[in-house]
């Protein structure tokens, strides 16, 4: 597998690096970001996956995620991926929606119409870019983690949920929790997926709960001046789906805080410890 | 004095906000940002400014300069101004120039020409801003200081050299320090200041301190992997003076770094920490 280099900036005494490549999943050029904090020759360090919501590319926690200086002091690898599949001539790119198309892939396999051919998300960030990331960067692919905001915290606790053996923690903030059951899930997995609601649920954290999925322990942090809170992100369905089903659920509530970095680049130190203390148990 | 709230979103426990007013000095609309920590009713906080770069608005440092979970702990109010006047028809932006005009006020008093009108910078950020920013919140004006990047690092050597008794600390990232001996100064200064190079020393942190302006001591950093260190940053004259006059000059080599806000970001809290030793003695 080969990729190109965008950029690479020594940053808290690591490299920030940004790359490109030709994806098979998405059938597109990619870009995404991975932070490699200081580390000792030949050394294989625990990486973490995060993924972004709507409106991102890998930019966005690049530049205001506030996450190199504690990945700097944990030794965590940081990788953050594009949020679709990317470039002119895409099919399934709506004119004036954010909430579906080119930067809203909901990290799922569409399988209905012209969308299906390259919003390949799911294999895209689970597998391909996985592969490519333990080939070139100094990972330890058994101590891997995944946490994600919004449409990306819904990637990751699906994720985490249907690949337990490959994610030692999860976390996310102000995540889309039951997208099945929100306006901003309904369209994309309707888009995606087709009217069978029943293929919607292997996208649900809720539905996956409720349909088996377990995980060790989950941590979830949203501002309660979030303006998307009450109608899409709905963080009670997880809980209520959580308690049932014995899974811990560490969920916080922050008063005053919103969807933005703002909120996210506050509270990334926790949630890298969060990960860092399972990464290294 | 009158502002509008652009936007203000909770951060790492305080309020991070953007503003907007009608300046008297550059005759525009002006925006700039103020991140304000947590704080106890009726308190009276020290001010740390911060002067951006060429190309840069407030917003770059807002974003990526990863100051708010240090300010926050050490109790420190952080305003980012705007590098030149704003808006369409403000004469004097050459077209394909980042080095002069928009983005590059480069901190002076402008006194030559159509620029004469609207570039200046060094009365709005030392008088205009500093009174609107005591007047709106909650600061405490005997203890302010100032750093930079680049062009505002220059901008803040140069503030805090001819008001020693306002700043109580400066520091600068990969400032230029002698603006009338490099190309990107001589291009500003007889831009803004016309051809009688004598004017130019009074915004000119070396011609300053070889003139007889002292400070306490300064704290610089720069990359040795930074671009425009031998043509236009030159750490090593301002050595020589602080050497000469008896200034007390902390320079940071620091290997492997280059002129982004990856460096800044790195080194952000190490300058704070330096600020707030000297704003609490």
């Amino acid at each position: 597998m080969t990729m190109q280099t965008v950029s690479l900036n020594k940053s808290h005494g690591g490299t920030q690096g940004v790359y490109k490549h030709a994806s098979r999943e998405t059938k597109t050029d990619m870009t995404f970001s991975v932070y490699v904090p200081p580390h000792s020759d030949g050394a294989k360090l625990p990486v973490v996956w995060y993924l972004s919501g709507l409106t991102c590319t890998h930019a966005n926690v690049t530049e205001k995620g506030e996450f190199r200086s504690v990945c700097a002091q944990l030794g965590l690898i940081f990788v953050a991926p594009d949020t679709s599949p990317r470039g002119e001539g895409v099919p399934g790119d709506p004119a004036n929606a954010y909430d579906v198309g080119l930067c809203a892939g909901f990290y799922v396999e569409a399988t209905k119409g012209p969308v299906a051919r390259n919003y390949r998300m799911w294999s895209y960030v689970t597998e391909e870019l996985a592969e490519l990331v333990a080939e070139q960067f100094p990972v330890d692919p058994k101590r891997q983690s995944i946490l994600g905001h919004s449409m990306g915290g819904h990637g990751a606790l699906t994720a985490a949920l249907r690949h337990r053996g490959r994610y030692r923690a999860a976390s996310a903030f102000a995540p889309i929790v039951a997208p099945s059951q929100v306006p901003w899930g309904i369209k994309a997995l309707s888009g995606y997926l087709g009217d069978n609601k029943e293929t919607w649920r292997g996208h649900d954290a809720v539905a996956l709960i409720e349909n088996g999925a377990r995980f060790s322990d989950l941590l979830v942090d949203y501002g309660d001046a979030d303006p998307f809170l009450a109608e899409q992100l709905r963080p009670e369905l997880l809980q209520a789906a959580c308690e049932r089903a014995n899974i811990p659920l560490t969920l916080h509530r922050q008063e005053g805080y919103d969807h933005s970095y703002y909120f996210i680049s506050t509270f990334m130190s926790d949630h890298l410890r969060w990960h860092a203390a399972r990464l290294n148990a």
